[in-house]
């Protein structure tokens, strides 16, 4: 069930049955020669709608653009500022906790989120724990879930693409993407012919110039030419099968 | 051509022939018993794809949640402190200056959002005017333009609804998503049996607790009854054309 | 009723009569080479004296200072960046609500502070939207009303002035200030021996760069050489007798 | 000459002749029961008139609501939170710099602004010492003076109201502006009826709630019914010429 | 060397040979029973003066104060919230890049803060990546080193207190700072007569209140009981060799 | 008794008999060709120590970076912008609050934290007056006291410096380090050798460009070869006693 696509009376009934709504959170960002500038807001958001099928979670709007700082040295990529970021998050759970809702569960696309993400978590709960949140309301937990984190996931991963899936732009993201979006998948596979070396670099990285720098194409480890519609059909199915069990078990209150 | 779909070379391409982007902003609140609460972001990211398709336009991810504190009163509603929503806007539009874009095109499909974002371009021009922006970056220009702004639209409204169109969870705006989410809208039409009276009352309001006191059910001077999958395909065409010339326009520099 | 003017028992005793309060706000910043740099701020001042005089309103002081960043490529022009006259707001308001007002009545000269000034009310009333208002306090209310706006105004302006009234460094505008002080006035019309065309331009901008190229002595479609403080006298009268009209309305709760 | 009534050319002519400019900045609060809520912005208004009288000096408009947070248990009081006031007075100077004004004269008229003015000139310092202000600015200097500083005013003072002039509400500053404003003030002298004991207490404060209950009529150890419109001129006299030197030293840079 | 017992041409005569600075990050919070609320200041504290001896590094005051929203429950806890902690960050490394320092490594000694100092790295990151850093600033290089990540701490603990080192208040850190200040451990090892069980709970948890009712005493996962003075010593000259390492590979630009 | 060194049982009972704390608070600046950069944070953190002995407060960490952006042109520097400063002493006074602390003594080592810390008081207050604090809080109390406020300070060092203590490096806070810090000082003091003229300069100033400019070694109005180990045991001893007085005073509510 997608909020955007609800009525208010739906949502209504639904918070009778659940206080628990699962937010996708990604970025807009380069995935090199051949991947995405949406990638990781596509992929929490391609799998929210299979958890919500074989759940009934209700699906917040995605955050498509997070904290992307050291993607801007490539065209198209995006980034709030971690403040920024933080207030977002302030405002989307205040708003939903008005409602009722108070298990807010973000699955996320993108690894440089995960800091942001964890700390505006504390910001919101800091306001309870500084006894400024607003009287009255009920206790909030958050849960920040990376989609390729459950064993079943990086088996697969491991099994499709051996050590070459990488950090970033890595075949597992971006067969998802090409499953969940098959014909752009056809016109973006065609950078492959600029890609060299085949896997790339590895490497810890500060601002987006040095990230430029050690990292040309924008590839992170990865060597997407692996990647392909059927890979991402796989990982589809592995990993919105361990999301769903994660998502109820939270949803529930565990 | 969507940025969310287009690698990073596809964009370096893209900004050789246009140095403008269209961003999409909505909102995520109650629309009434039988309109999405996504309405406001639905119908400017549909018609979107609209423009691109005529004029090949760069379309950004859409700016989903908005402004909309007097919509909290209903279970789904989601908002920005305008703070906030002016932070976010001054991150998309410094992170794609980088790269060059200078001209940034905001379609946008919910009324509560003009002032803030006309503050938010101030903001970002504050920047430039006090010397603040980054040395060595172009003048920027931004519009914003509401998707029922053009007069061929007002005209084809008030033909399609009479003087029922009202200012919130409008036929207009409900027609439009219904065209978009056919499937969605045979199930979110059934909440007409809750709606009375027809035409729901006008007026102004304040915060979310008044709102929702004048208007008990969401809806401001609208009959959304009056909403088809039919008159939305028309309204679509017609504000296609319409928007795709004053893209071509602005993106012209005009 | 000044505030300023007023002890506080006075203040205190004025409360049991109404909670309502009136804020002149305007913006300094250049007004063509025949305008008060201060025009803005003083028309609303000007007019709000005269609103006291007829219907007893409480005159709170006057938000000299606005968001003007188009105009600072002139000599003498000053601006809050939106997110900072936001918060003046916030502050000018929630001190006012402490003591029992709740009503606040933002009478404007510089259309540049409109959708700031909107959103700041948005920001205020998200407080309560939100549920992090201060408990036990009432519900606030917030109107915006250029002085300009009243029909009979813009008839006179009209009539006055045809079609030449313009926009920015307007005869209207100029007029009220030379009746306001008519001393500096004849100082300051001199300055249009420098005035070329007579009427000047017109069209959008962006940033103060932008601004200046394109209406390089400060005037907008305006020609103020047709200002006069006869003319001044005749837009007092008029303005006054709308606006008092308006502030009773707003202040009885209507 | 005051900045609200001068044009642009000729803000820029004096720019030829000094880059300083003198701001008043005072208070909107409570001062006892005979004392204007406007008291402390009035009286540097008021002598900034009379140093612009001998000297020339370019006066902008008042910043008329400063840091007041002790006095909101009295009706009419205002404040801005410190951290409002700091942003305010940034973009104040940010804007008058990028005309070529680089020193700011605070004429000061409340004890209660003196830290937190100080803290926002250590800002604006800030911006250039962390590398952050705009390239090309010229070194800024900043200035606060309380009115009543200079050894002449104190003498007057000590032999017009003995040891009774006090901390707040005093008869210097209240006779300053009956002198201003001799009309408002035979009304506002009336509420010294209501004033016992003679002389207020003195000493410290925390918060509102605290203040009100230490001073319950809002003075602290003043007797204002020794202010009288003729006090008020000899202040005046003595407090200009004062000013006028010393602003004239500041001026020239010394 | 200690920045604070340095005198400025000491600080300048570093900058020739290193432009690498180590600052302890810690936090003051509750650490059960027995363990020092400013156990996790005090870890990194202790640590870096091994590391400035063996090494010559030059080491920054402490952040003493870090993220420990969910202690609160627990007298004596303090927190700054995730925007404040990043504001400090910021200003911190934008004070010490001013004098050339262009390397910066964080010894933390708190799992908390790990989320909100990796955002604060983003945010000063972006001021370069988004073109908003000083001109003429070299790129920055920021590193965060938990105390306790080198192989030989872990193996070390496991040795000495097997499984029940536990997440909060653990042997290991308790121990550290017992060896540091003998003295005060003599008197604080008093408070194990108070725990029970005697390996804490261990799980997840939100706010304060939360984490005090999950974790009665303050503990998680772990038996104190375990902490000596000579337990500490071992660990100290462990991680003191492998923390000197990694300073000395950081500082070098590896 | 030390807050970092205590136990959460042990505040806890601290705060049965007294609801007061003290927090040094100084800064990290240059104190001249032989002073200590973390002179001031270690001036009244060494004080601290002494008062906590004679009178069993309970002793804040030290805030050991305060605002000094007038320093930053000398190598080790560093500063928090006041509006940070501001943001972190809320956060530390919110925090202690919670537990029940409500008297907040600020043990000040540094005249440029002065009016930060007055600001930041009153943006603290202003959460009470604007009816923005939590709920139930009690009202709080906060003192600044300078370590050499004291009479019997200002005479002894006088008596030991005579007209030569100066504003910065000065003699008396030198000593105070050095008696602290008796290895570190006798390096520290060879920086004599380049000291030129033995009694600085004194004045005003303004950005950290200005101040180098106006104080080429960093010292103000001082003559730092008066200090001494034994000067500093006096001062310490004199300190101490006053100061010990002056906390009992207000953390029994006076």
């Amino acid at each position: 069930m997608k909020l955007q696509l609800s009525t208010w009376p739906e949502v209504e009934a639904y918070l009778k049955t659940s206080t628990a709504i699962l937010i996708p959170i990604g970025s807009t960002e380069q995935h090199g020669p051949t991947g995405f500038v949406g990638t990781d807001a596509l992929c929490p958001e391609i799998l929210a709608g299979g958890v919500a099928e074989q759940t009934g979670a209700l699906i917040a709007p995605t955050v498509s653009v997070g904290m992307a700082q050291h993607h801007l040295g490539f065209a198209g990529s995006m980034t709030l500022r971690p403040s920024t970021l933080i207030a977002v998050l302030q405002d989307w759970i205040n708003s939903l906790a008005r409602h009722g809702f108070d298990r807010f569960y973000f699955l996320n696309g993108h690894g440089g989120n995960i800091a942001t993400v964890s700390a505006a978590f504390s910001e919101v709960y800091a306001q309870a724990s500084l006894g400024a949140a607003p009287s009255n309301r009920p206790a909030l937990s958050c849960r920040l879930r990376n989609w390729w984190d459950a064993p079943e996931v990086q088996t697969l991963a491991k099994q499709l693409f051996g050590g070459s899936d990488g950090q970033h732009a890595t075949a597992s993201e971006i067969s998802l993407t090409y499953y969940g979006y098959p014909e752009a998948a056809k016109r973006a596979e065609k950078g492959a012919a600029e890609m060299s070396p085949r896997v790339a670099p590895s490497g810890g990285f500060t601002d987006a110039t040095d990230y430029r720098r050690k990292f040309p194409d924008g590839r992170m480890g990865s060597d997407p030419t692996l990647a392909s519609v059927e890979n991402g059909r796989q990982l589809y199915d592995t990993a919105v099968r361990a999301l769903s069990a994660d998502w109820l078990s939270f949803a529930n209150g565990r």
